[in-house]
């Protein structure tokens, strides 16, 4: 069913899959699922996949309202999940750490190799003692611990599919050693492009490559083109405690961040964001936070931090496909829905 | 922020929950999630939820096409999924064995202490060698042991949770000895009720009290008030195979049956069905199913069963709670959203 005549730099001439190599993505799908189960339950966050809503507020969305399925809830005008980031940040208070597993919607009209309108997506957020460089550097050091227990669990429990995929494993095990890590400052100082510029694939292929073609933490992204909960950086205001994880194949699979835990500096960044702008501009306003803020300014001011992982981007990345439709048996996008 | 001040016949007048009381009801949410995985992994299932979409054609609708949420997707049609079953049958003859975990939504306008508009689900799907009463007995020994796995997983780690929410574990220990079993036909009968009535809330309740207050499957509903997947019996042809488990405090939580896995019968149980008439009126039709149809076409015929396991309800079981919206952190009714 899924035929994808474009050539992509990483991969072979691409062509539909056969049923085998289906099962074998899906099999190794699932190995890295457990991988990550095995991590979570290692370093004791707790699954609240349950807890968090999938029909939501403005609260559901990420930075760009108009690319969230809208939905009619009874007389209300509601959205389909894009992240669950603040729901987990309003648990943080109640259980530490806290993580969850769902789809992700995205009314992305534009059909290519690297988007889908609806992936799985594995969240995470975490309390810590301290604000700063230690909280961010303990949120890095958990993306690549999940990322890399994920992969090693492919390793011991799926060769035989990778095998069948024609996987090139020496490629696969440099993600097994530390990530490469760039500051954005950096990064587009060597690509030549000016500040606030957001990078397109081309420029995260370049970056990934130059660093070994191995998962690259792009960090410190300008604040006007990040999340509004995102914490600012102590020496730099320009910039904000961001980490965004580039990978081989798929580009951008994880972007975190260290959030911004004061009620009163979080409502400033809120009501100053695009995606704000865009709410009033479809009616919309503050009520659509009124939980969360609700949340921040009764049990505010624990430091945390937090990311997204697109769990599809990671079996692109694995399987070292050339399209992250072929990571799906059910591939959601424009003119494709079953 | 919950006060439900209406009485059960089941607990103590209602009220808020403490916070205490909230984590608590989450954390056993969690382990009995964790029992889950635990037999769903002892018994080979592959967990296939990155997989299955959640947004869909009517393919993704139970029986009443009217509680299904639409969906703009771009210029198409679409619903918000409330069953991955169709799905995860045409995954049979690849995996053998699946199961998904996700959010169903329902457009239930009603608010009552038993519908929520968006609950967790836990749906599996297993081949069989033989069609029949052995499939049908395997299905419901898999329900009965991964419902007996959850609970017996929250006895082990959260005995301190139970004992917060003052749950009656002599009651809840009931759940450890087999389920009980009553056809529909005598379901009706001990109830006065007349062929093809659906049993309501106080129908059930009524049953389980009548069988000791414990687990209760009632099997073989006439197939009229089914869903049309669902297997004829091969000794009475009014009925089907199906089963609905019937929990105290709770009421139905699981719906499972052996289903049809002929290509003609199975086209020809669509098309007489009440959903495809609802579709018809929507102006949709049978292009909604092709992928399902061409799937059994091409690959039908093998026998198997499968189920929905309404995961809040096992919860409000569990925890036994007056309310199914005590069940989660944010639930979602009309009126509800966050």
């Amino acid at each position: 069913m899924l035929e994808f005549m474009h050539e992509s730099s990483y991969g072979p001439k691409l062509r539909g899959l056969t049923n085998q190599e289906r099962i074998a993505i899906a099999k190794i799908s699932y190995e890295l699922l457990e991988g990550c189960r095995g991590y979570f339950n290692h370093r004791d966050f707790m699954d609240v996949s349950p807890q968090v809503p999938r029909i939501t507020k403005a609260t559901g969305s990420c930075e760009n309202l108009n690319t969230t399925f809208p939905l009619r809830f009874f007389d209300k005008p509601a959205y389909l999940a894009q992240t669950e980031q603040l729901y987990l940040e309003t648990l943080i208070p109640f259980f530490k750490k806290v993580c969850c597993y769902g789809p992700s919607s995205r009314a992305e009209a534009r059909v290519d190799a690297r988007h889908i309108c609806e992936f799985y997506l594995i969240e995470f957020e975490e309390a810590q003692e301290s604000e700063g460089e230690r909280l961010f550097d303990q949120l890095l050091a958990d993306i690549q611990g999940v990322i890399q227990a994920m992969i090693s669990r492919v390793f011991h429990t799926a060769k035989e599919d990778l095998g069948i995929l024609g996987v090139n494993e020496g490629l696969l095990k440099l993600a097994c050693e530390p990530f490469q890590r760039i500051t954005y400052s950096e990064a587009i100082r060597q690509l030549d492009l000016p500040w606030c510029t957001d990078l397109k694939s081309a420029d995260e292929e370049r970056i990934v490559k130059s660093l070994g073609n191995r998962p690259v933490f792009v960090t410190h992204f300008p604040k006007e083109i990040k999340f509004f909960n995102m914490r600012d950086n102590e020496t730099d205001p320009r910039v904000v405690n961001s980490a965004d994880l580039i990978l081989p194949y798929s580009g951008e699979a994880v972007g975190g961040a260290e959030r911004e835990s004061d009620y009163l500096k979080i409502r400033h960044k809120l009501l100053g964001s695009r995606m704000f702008a865009q709410l009033e501009q479809k009616g919309g306003g503050i009520d659509d936070f009124e939980y969360f803020l609700a949340g921040l300014r009764k049990r505010g001011g624990i430091p945390h931090a937090g990311c997204g992982i697109g769990f599809n981007r990671i079996v692109q990345y694995v399987c070292q496909l050339p399209d992250i439709r072929l990571t799906t048996w059910f591939p959601i996008y424009k003119g494709s829905i079953f």
